[in-house]
């Protein structure tokens, strides 16, 4: 196999990993493709969700007695434990494969140490084939296992100069319906919304999924409002029970009753700069296994999420429209001059209906 | 020949009229295709400067003798009058046309009457044909006659969040240099360019059209300062002679010697909301043949002109960066409520460099 077509088949895989993408959590997306000893592709899999069958079983299950002498390509290193099914290095030997191709290896301190098992059985273990491209399909579960916080992506929905509002405080609708339903997509993909107390006290939001066809989520993204001083309403409609609220409060806030109790939605967090301490959240978040979250509403926790480098994505809905006043979609950032401004990249641009999609990331650091 | 031709023939003739935009003011841009009897293209032309052949003439040189009896496509009604060139309706009617196709009829009150002479002479004269098409690539020069102001195209740079410089005020570079080379050429294709006495105070912009490849303007842009309490320092950039400057003073204002005299920059106008009253401005640049200029620099002269409906094109450069805090692309533009907000829409998006260019247009009233 030479290496050029070791990376085409590695590919193949990224692209069948991108399949389980927004279904997998808390696990990460996987796929794997097997060739035979002649080299043809005889098996194909990919993880699609949490407690189904790993991608390197689904494969071998295709393929079946033509793996044995054969190649797998796997995105991410099989795994090494029993979890909810048998470690996926154990099915790789018995089903004889001769040789693994991986992609990235595995963070996760649990499952490692597949690929050591594989070479102790004498099969040809390579790694770091196509790495990047399997980072990015991974980039939300890699963020989450190596830096223990959900990987965050803010969203906002702004006119043109920028703002979220006009000076009266209405901003209903200043995006088309096309990019709200838009919105809802990218909640259903994601493990938890996060919005501010601002933004529960002047839209009462539902900050649920609702995605329009018909599909119902296994699984609602966990609604998370940051709230130091625990002024959450009695009846404000995150509350209401369609999907799980956790009310981020300070540890020193009087809790109301209707938050607190032994199954209410408050958890104490100590305060930061600006309320509650965002990285005590994110801490609080990864141990309750969000994975990903979405950033919404409030200019005011957007910058402070900015400011302690907490986000990781931007997608931006951009209304063709000006208001000349109210209030901006970012609040203050951290930033004072021209030499600290947050640089990302555009990803991604893309019309929705009148809007405009944009998807940027953080740029890479300058080299100097 | 049927509809379907000459709609083909005249797009073909508003594509060669496109090929003079930026070069013909105080002109329109003209297209013209000339057919012979047998419906085969004889002549071809386009008005390319002001002073120079008009579309009709160019294309009848062309032709020469096959034009008699042909069919001339032109995109605007061919004038009437005897400017710095002849009648291009006698031109037509000498050279034996037998049928006259106009996209547009000539707003233009010393210009109109082609037609009827065309008429009046035996020729067959269709109009309205691809209008719409015809009427955009000459909408600077269409404002300009029929609103008797220039078109008025506001170019803004800011971060994605809608800002213009960061809370200390710096604001370079926001945009890349290849946005900012962009700009350069927009300004060449305009008749001036506009800015506010806060953007002289604040950048001491030149408010020069620098072009890199060597071309040099044959009429380099007027630049104009709003500046109601004639502040313009004796030493700003924009006095320095490289090209024409105009300085719109309130008629109230007391005038310092480095703007007053009979050559000198200054020009008195009534005071409106805010400073000078745009409308008289705009009243004062028709008079001075401004076809078209490029609104740059202040937020608060954006959100006036804006207010007072006098923006026709938006191009704006948005940065891959959030800056939270600082001055906003865009003043108080008379909005108070959402439902009041200016609406546009997206006309071009495009990447230019690693940045975004935006254009937009004023979006069409709703149907109700």
């Amino acid at each position: 196999m030479s290496p050029q077509d070791d990376i085409l088949h590695m590919r193949r895989a990224v692209g069948l990993a991108a399949r389980g993408q927004g279904g997998t959590s808390p696990n990460p997306v996987v796929g794997c493709v097997i060739l035979d000893t002649s080299g043809d592709i005889v098996g194909e899999g990919f993880h699609a969700y949490a407690g189904g069958p790993h991608a390197e079983v689904e494969a071998l299950r295709e393929a079946g007695e033509r793996a044995r002498g054969g190649t797998a390509y796997v995105t991410l290193e099989p795994c090494d434990h029993t979890g909810r099914t048998g470690p996926c290095s154990e099915a790789l030997i018995a089903a004889g494969v001769s040789r693994v191709v991986i992609a990235v290896t595995d963070p996760n301190p649990l499952a490692t140490g597949g690929a050591d098992r594989l070479r102790r059985s004498g099969i040809t273990v390579e790694t770091g084939v196509l790495a990047e491209e399997a980072e990015r399909v991974n980039e939300a579960w890699l963020t989450f296992m190596r830096g223990r916080r959900p990987y965050i992506v803010w969203k906002f929905a702004a006119t043109i100069d920028g703002r979220s509002a006009a000076r009266d405080g209405t901003s209903k609708w200043i995006t088309s319906p096309e990019a709200r339903a838009d919105v809802h997509r990218l909640r259903a993909g994601m493990d938890a919304v996060i919005a501010g107390i601002g933004t529960v006290l002047a839209d009462d939001p539902l900050l649920t999924a609702r995605v329009r066809d018909g599909r119902t989520l296994a699984r609602p993204p966990l609604r998370v409002v940051v709230d130091s001083a625990a002024r959450t309403p009695e009846h404000a409609r995150v509350l209401d029970g369609a999907a799980p609220t956790l009310v981020a409060v300070a540890d020193d806030a009087a809790l109301p009753e209707h938050l607190g109790g032994h199954h209410g939605p408050a958890v104490r967090l100590p305060r930061g700069p600006g309320g509650i301490d965002l990285h005590a959240l994110m801490a609080e978040l990864h141990r309750r296994q969000i994975v990903s979250a979405l950033l919404e509403g409030g200019p005011t926790l957007a910058g402070s999420f900015l400011a302690e480098g907490l986000v990781d994505r931007v997608v931006g809905y951009v209304a063709p429209a000006l208001l000349g006043a109210g209030v901006g979609a970012l609040g203050p950032a951290g930033v004072t001059t021209i030499a600290e401004a947050h640089r990302l990249e555009f990803e991604e641009v893309t019309r929705i209906g009148p809007d405009l999609k944009v998807v940027l990331r953080p740029a890479p650091p300058k080299e100097s």
